[in-house]
């Protein structure tokens, strides 16, 4: 991990292109916002998601911001944050296979780690490894709410394995854990707000029968991004993971409906104006992703449209203009953060215009 | 830069995932289809794009196949593949702005290095700074024969800036690029066929036309993997770009008609198995791209569908199935290997199912 200073001071209009900035007031106000929704108004825990963010720089913010601890989808990135010091992290997903398992029970040395579970092998072989080792590692039931990836269905088959679970060595049953991502693009709003109580009430029904039958439920986790302001609010609802919202990108602006400000973008340079409504810059799909939504440029009236390939990006516009011009700079807001991140190396930090910090991205292609 | 030498021997199954794989044979058979319908077929030079593939080992197995010299994307690029000893690298691409240009021009010390232009003021600020560098700059002219990105219209203007390059100090006039994108798809075959020729028609007619004009035209390059057995056979071209067609993934095997073999694999895990016709594994988008292509499971029947979030992969299957269960590996053909191999840290070749070498990826990332 090496930290650049040498650009710290640097007008943004003077770095080189493609690169990636985020503005930090505007960040700063996204981090407000949603601590504020989840930990004041909503009065639960914040154990935001870091999978699109990459750097512990960002995870020790939200921890100062009030989360309790972070999520991670891969045990990968788990390892570069535990080793950037955060003590507690959720991973989102399952942890298979003899070597990622003692990974992840190494790594309960230097964090509290819980990992989602929904095979009772799977659990076995955890526990069997971690209770070789001398360590107990927590475990969430993922269950499958609606959004029918992976998990558990909820009431009985929940029950079933929480009782497996509990008879094992080596792990400890500490709760449930959900994403209930099939409500995501549901409009109207009276919809949306339907749909998640009716899948969140699956969750907390489940977490109930659990007590029921004499296991502690600590944890019921879930919310992402793009449900999170109405989810935070649902009763038996213990913490919340969205963390990419810090970013606001389009797709969770305006296709999830998250009101967040967009501190993530591209900045490009033009490399060619063959006529006055075609503009090419150096920023492609592989300096932002459009696979979950179009990066849209900042500033540039009567846009017709953007398309990207590998290593070009084309604006064009409905009328004739000469500007920007070859050699000028053309700033895109990101159109999936999560996806975006993960093509670079380092992110700048921006205050009024000049360069406030250059973060590596540790996290960057932990996918293992 | 580092080479990992401690998993060479592994069989496949053991590596941990999600992994970026290229299998050997099937890599040498694409290389040696490839070079000899390109050099002794069509009797024209190959000048493989590296775009795609990242590492310096690929590209002086290209050169060690006949290959004159390579194509890169972008300034960083040709960076990496100059400093790994290669010496004639095109970038075809537009190189902009002071600090890039003062890196062309240091590179230039390293390799031959031919760049596009297609802007008389880019040419005046590169040959200003390789003259006072006591260096020239080989320039190829771009030039726009149908795909309507950047590039100069052929004939007259093209013809025009060919003199504005001719009367500068510090660059030479080397000829003329394209890229006959827009026919990548055209079908049927008889049509795509008159697309190509006719734009390269435009091409090769410019490059007489400049000829006439007294300028010395060395170089007409165009062909990309989903066009190069149509583009090389072209009168007038002198070379072909093709490349990315050695790991002949599925867009340009099934999208653009490439008769090429797939090389390039992502071997994952199956993490969850939630029902009988649902299998989820551990390699997402940030594995495997799907932007141009999905990735396909290789020898699991009766898929239904197959979907990617950002961290898992969702297979549906027609009917009910045990196999593969939680713990197996599923290996999926790449999508569109140009955005997949830049989400890895480094390829393993494998031969006869085992590893052969693990290589670095020192292109990923080198956007700018």
């Amino acid at each position: 991990m090496i930290i650049q200073t040498g650009l710290v001071g640097t007008p943004k209009h003077e770095l080189d292109t493609p690169s990636l900035l985020v503005d930090m007031p505007t960040l700063d106000r996204n981090i407000s916002k949603m601590s504020s929704t989840i930990i004041e108004e909503a009065g639960v825990n914040w154990r935001p998601h870091t999978k699109g963010m990459k750097t512990p720089v960002l995870a020790h913010m939200l921890l100062d911001a009030g989360a309790i601890g972070i999520t991670c989808a891969k045990l990968g990135e788990a390892e570069v944050m535990a080793y950037a010091g955060i003590k507690d992290i959720l991973i989102a997903n399952q942890v298979v296979g003899p070597r990622k398992i003692a990974r992840l029970v190494n790594l309960c040395s230097r964090a509290d780690v819980i990992v989602c579970v929904d095979d009772i092998r799977n659990v076995n072989m955890i526990g069997q490894t971690a209770a070789n080792k001398g360590v107990t590692v927590r475990v969430l039931i993922e269950v499958n709410v609606g959004m029918d990836r992976a998990g558990v269905e909820p009431g009985e088959p929940a029950l079933e394995l929480a009782a497996q679970i509990a008879a094992c060595n080596g792990v400890e049953f500490s709760g449930l854990m959900t994403w209930e991502s099939h409500a995501l693009t549901v409009e109207p709003i009276e919809e949306k707000k339907r749909v998640i109580t009716e899948a969140l009430d699956r969750l907390t029904e489940t977490a109930d029968l659990c007590r029921s039958n004499g296991h502690t439920i600590d944890i019921v986790s879930c919310g992402g991004t793009g449900t999170y302001w109405i989810s935070a609010f649902h009763s038996g609802i213990t913490e919340i993971e969205a963390g990419g919202g810090i970013f606001g990108d389009i797709r969770y602006r305006t296709v999830f409906g998250a009101d967040l400000e967009y501190a993530l973008t591209i900045l490009s340079t033009v490399t060619s104006r063959p006529d006055a409504t075609r503009i090419i810059c150096d920023a492609g799909k592989k300096a932002m992703s459009s696979d979950a939504a179009t990066p849209e440029p900042i500033g540039i009236p009567g846009v017709k449209s953007v398309a990207l390939s590998a290593e070009h990006g084309k604006i064009v516009l409905e009328k004739e203009a000469n500007d920007p011009d070859v050699g000028d700079q053309v700033e895109f807001v990101a159109g999936y953060s999560d996806t975006t991140v993960v093509l670079h190396d380092e992110l700048y930090a921006i205050r009024d215009g000049v360069v406030e910090a250059v973060w590596p991205l540790p996290g960057r292609g932990r996918v293992q």
